[in-house]
C-alpha cells in the first residue's frame, strides 16, 4: 500500500469525556495502514509535509463540510439475525431464541443462504461506517468460514466466532453442536482457519472464542473453550446478565453470577467481552476491571431483551472498557451512530425514571446520565480497548480505521449553522442525524473501503 | 387539479391496534385532493377502473417494492428550534429555556433569519414524510406569517401558532409579548392573515390559539386566547404536565393541573393539542376526552425534559386522541418513523423499568408496552383524530396525504427478504430503518409535493 495523508478537521475522544478536536489536522498513515504521525495545523512541519504529500498526490483534503472521524466499532452483533433485524421484537429473551431465533440460525447450514445475508450485513454495516464489528455467527463451521471470508473481501475488520452451544435441556435438537467435542473441534477448526486464511495475513480478521451464554453451554463446553482461549490466546465472547431470566439461570445453576462462572471457567480474560452485562454487581465490575475484559452495551436492545438499562455511568466511572453494540436483531438497528444516541437517552431514564406515578425522588437513579462525548467514546475508543486492539483513535501509532462525514451531502437531515454551530455542536449533531449519506468514506488498516 | 390513481399496495392503520394492507389497491383521488374511493384488487370495478384510469394517463402504478402510506402528522414541533436541533440537551427544561431557547427564538424578529430557518425546516419535514405539522412559531406577528406563507408555497399542511407568553416572571425582558393586549391582538391578527391568505383558499394552513404554557402567561392572557379559541373556532395547542416544575407550578399558582386549569380558561376543546402530558392523572384523562382534546405524545423529548415516560398504553387504553410529536427541539430527530420507534421502546421502559438493582417485580409498571401498529396508528390516524382533520388514514373521504416508502432504493438501511417478510413485517422494517432517502413521494391534498 502506498502512504498517504489526510489534510481535514479530525474529531476523536482518546480520553473518556473529551473531545480532541483538530482543524486542518495532517494525519500521516504508512505504507501498512498505521497512522505514523498526526501534525497539528500550528506545528512546524505541518505545512512542508502537506506540501509534500500533495506534490507527491498522496494527499487527500477534506471540504470544510467534511470531518475525519474515527471508524464506528460493533462490539455486538448477530450475522445469522440480519434478516430478521426489524421483526420480532414482541417476545421476552428465551422464548425469542426458542421460536424465532434459533429457527432462523438453523437455516445457516445452507452455505448459499449465509453467503447472501453475510454480504449484505457487512456492505450495510460499512456503509455505516462500522469498521470493526465482533460477530457471533451460527454453531455451522463452514459457514462461519464464510463469513470471515467476507469480512476479508470487504475489507472490514471482522472478529467472528462459531457459536458453541451443547446443552441439550436449552437448546433444541434443530440447532444444537452435535457433541460438546464437535463444537469444541469446530472452534478450533475456526480458529486455525482464519489465522491462516488467504488474504489475512495482517491478521485484519480474528477468530473468536464464542460459547453463546452459559445457559446454552454444558460445563464440559464451558472448560474446553476456557482451554481454547487460554492455548490460542484468542479473543472471547459471550453474552453476561443480560435478562433477570438469564442471570437467575446462572445463580440456580452454578451458585454464583455470569462474571464469576466465566471466570472460573477461565472464559474471562484481556480479550474477552462481555454483552449486555446489566445485571451485574459492583463485585461483578471489579472482577471485570481486574481481568481486562470489556463490556458491549448494547442500549437499544436493553430495551427489547434485558428488563433493564445497563448502569453506563456506574461502568464507566469504575473505569470498565465500555464499547457499544447494535445487537443485531435484538437492537433492530445497524447504526452506530444511532445506538450512541440511545446510550444517551437510555441513561437519562435510568437518571430520571420512567414512571410518573412515582414521586420524583424516587423515580430514578440519579447521577447514571451520560452525554453525547462519553456515548461516542465508548463507539470508538471505549470499543478499541475492549478488544485490546490499537482502534477507536486517529493518533500516532493506531491503524487508519476512520471515516470521513460530510455535513453537507443533499437529501439529508444533518444541518449545520455556521452561525451557532462550533464543532463540538458539529459532532453531537452528526451523532444524532448523520445516516449513511453522510458517510462518504471509510477506511480499514488504510484501505479505502467505501 | 386533475384527478388521479394510485395503484398499489397500501399500508395504514384506520383502526388502533389493526393494520389494513391492501396489496394492489386503487385509490381514486377527486380533483379537490380528497380520497374519492379505494377499491381492492378483487373488487368488481378494480379492473376496469384501473385500464380507465391508465387510459387517461391519470394512474400511478406503484412497484413490487413500493408501499403507499398515509402521510406522518407531527402533533408538536417548535419551529424555531430547527437550529438548534442535535444540541442543547444537557440542561433541565426551566434552564433549557432560559439559557438556550429563549434567546434563540429572540432572534425571530428578523425576518430574513425566520425565511432561512423555516424553509429549512418544511423542506426537511416533507423529505421525511410528514404532510402535515402543528407548529409553535415565536411570539414575532410577522414571521410566524412567514412560516405559515412558506408552508403554503412548499404545500405542506401546517398549523401555525404565534406563541403567546406576556407573564414577566417567568418570560424574560427580551422575549416577551409586549403586553397582554398585544400578544392576544397579534394572535387575533395571525388567525385573520392565515385564514385571508393568498394561496389558502383551501384552508389547507390553518391558525392555532397557541399559549406557551401555563407558567410563561397570565391568567389575563390565558382567559383572552380561550375567548379567542371559541370566537374563532380555531385549533388551540399548549404544553400540558410536561415535568415535574412545570406540572409543580401549576398546581402551586392555580392550586389544581394543568388540564384543568386549561379547561377553565376555555382552552380545552375538540380542537385542542395537548403537547407532552406526561404527569396528567386518570381523572385529567377523563376530562381531556370528555372535551374531545388531543395528546401529543413525544416520545424522544421525554428523555431529555419530561422527568418520565408519557404512560400512552393507558392514554390508548383509555380511548383518547393520542398522536406523535417530534418536539424539535427537545426531541432531536425530525423523522417521526423514527420516533415511532422510540415510542415502542419508551413503553417498553416504562412496563419492564429500568434499575437493574431493583428487583423485577418492583421495576416498572406492567402491562405499559404499545406494539408497533400501536405508534403507526398514533403517526396517522391518531394524529388526525386529534386535529380533527380528516386525514391519517387512506379511505374515501379522507384528503388525499400520502407518501411512497420504497424498500428497494440503493444506499438503505431498509432490506427485506421475500422468503421471510410478509407484508405487516415489512411495515414494521419501514418504521425501524426506513430514511427519507427511502420515501419517494410525497402528496399533500393530492398535490405530490416530494
Amino acid at each position: 500500500m502506498k502512504a498517504f495523508s489526510v489534510l481535514g478537521t479530525l474529531i476523536h475522544a482518546p480520553v473518556l469525556g473529551e473531545l480532541e478536536i483538530l482543524p486542518a489536522a495532517l494525519v500521516e498513515v504508512d505504507g501498512s495502514g498505521d497512522i505514523s504521525a498526526v501534525h497539528r495545523s500550528n506545528s512546524e512541519s505541518h505545512a512542508n509535509l502537506t506540501a509534500q504529500a500533495r506534490q507527491e498526490d498522496a494527499l487527500i483534503e477534506l471540504s470544510d463540510s467534511q470531518y475525519l472521524l474515527p471508524g464506528m466499532i460493533d462490539l455486538h452483533i448477530h450475522a445469522p439475525q440480519w434478516p430478521q433485524m426489524g421483526g420480532a421484537l414482541h417476545l421476552p429473551l428465551y422464548d425469542w431464541l426458542q421460536q424465532c431465533t434459533f429457527p432462523l440460525e438453523a437455516k445457516y447450514a445452507d452455505l448459499e443462504f449465509a453467503d447472501k445475508v453475510y454480504s449484505s450485513l457487512v456492505e450495510t454495516l460499512i456503509a455505516n461506517g462500522t469498521t470493526t464489528a465482533l460477530y457471533f455467527a451460527t454453531i455451522h463451521l463452514e459457514p462461519s468460514k464464510r463469513l470471515a471470508e467476507i469480512c476479508v473481501a470487504k475489507g472490514q475488520r471482522g472478529l467472528v466466532g462459531k457459536v458453541a452451544m451443547d446443552n441439550p435441556a436449552e437448546c433444541p435438537d434443530f440447532y444444537r453442536d452435535a457433541s460438546t467435542e464437535q463444537g469444541l473441534d469446530d472452534t478450533r477448526a475456526l480458529i486455525n482457519y482464519i489465522r491462516e486464511m488467504p488474504g489475512n495475513e495482517s491478521a485484519r480478521v480474528l477468530p473468536v472464542v464464542t460459547p453463546r451464554f452459559i445457559p446454552s453451554c454444558t460445563d464440559e463446553m464451558l472448560k474446553g473453550l476456557g482451554e481454547i482461549a487460554k492455548e490460542t490466546n484468542c479473543h472471547v465472547q459471550t453474552h453476561c446478565s443480560e435478562s433477570d431470566w438469564e442471570h437467575n439461570y446462572v445463580i440456580e445453576r452454578h451458585g454464583t453470577e455470569d462474571t464469576n462462572s466465566l471466570n472460573n471457567f477461565g472464559l474471562l480474560g484481556n480479550k474477552t467481552v462481555l454483552a449486555h452485562s446489566n445485571f451485574i454487581s459492583e463485585a461483578d465490575m471489579q472482577l471485570i476491571k481486574q481481568q481486562g475484559s470489556g463490556i458491549a452495551h448494547c442500549p437499544l436492545s436493553n430495551y427489547y431483551f434485558s428488563n433493564a438499562v445497563f448502569p453506563a455511568r456506574k461502568a464507566l466511572d469504575q473505569g470498565l472498557d465500555v464499547g457499544l453494540g447494535t445487537d443485531i436483531s435484538g437492537g433492530p438497528n445497524p447504526s452506530l451512530l444511532h445506538n450512541c444516541n440511545v446510550a444517551v437517552t437510555s441513561s437519562r431514564a435510568l437518571e430520571e425514571g420512567v414512571n410518573p406515578e412515582l414521586p420524583a425522588e424516587e423515580r430514578g437513579v440519579p447521577g447514571s446520565r451520560i452525554n453525547f462525548k462519553e456515548a461516542f467514546w465508548m463507539a470508538t475508543s471505549g470499543g478499541g480497548r475492549a478488544l485490546d486492539l490499537k482502534i477507536g483513535q486517529i493518533s500516532e501509532g493506531y491503524a487508519m480505521d476512520a471515516m470521513v462525514v460530510d455535513t453537507a451531502v443533499s437529501d439529508s437531515n444533518l444541518i449545520t449553522w455556521d452561525e451557532s454551530d462550533d464543532l463540538e455542536n458539529v459532532l453531537q449533531k452528526i451523532l444524532y442525524n448523520a445516516d449513511r449519506n453522510n458517510i462518504t468514506k471509510v477506511w480499514v488498516q488504510g484501505e479505502q473501503i467505501k
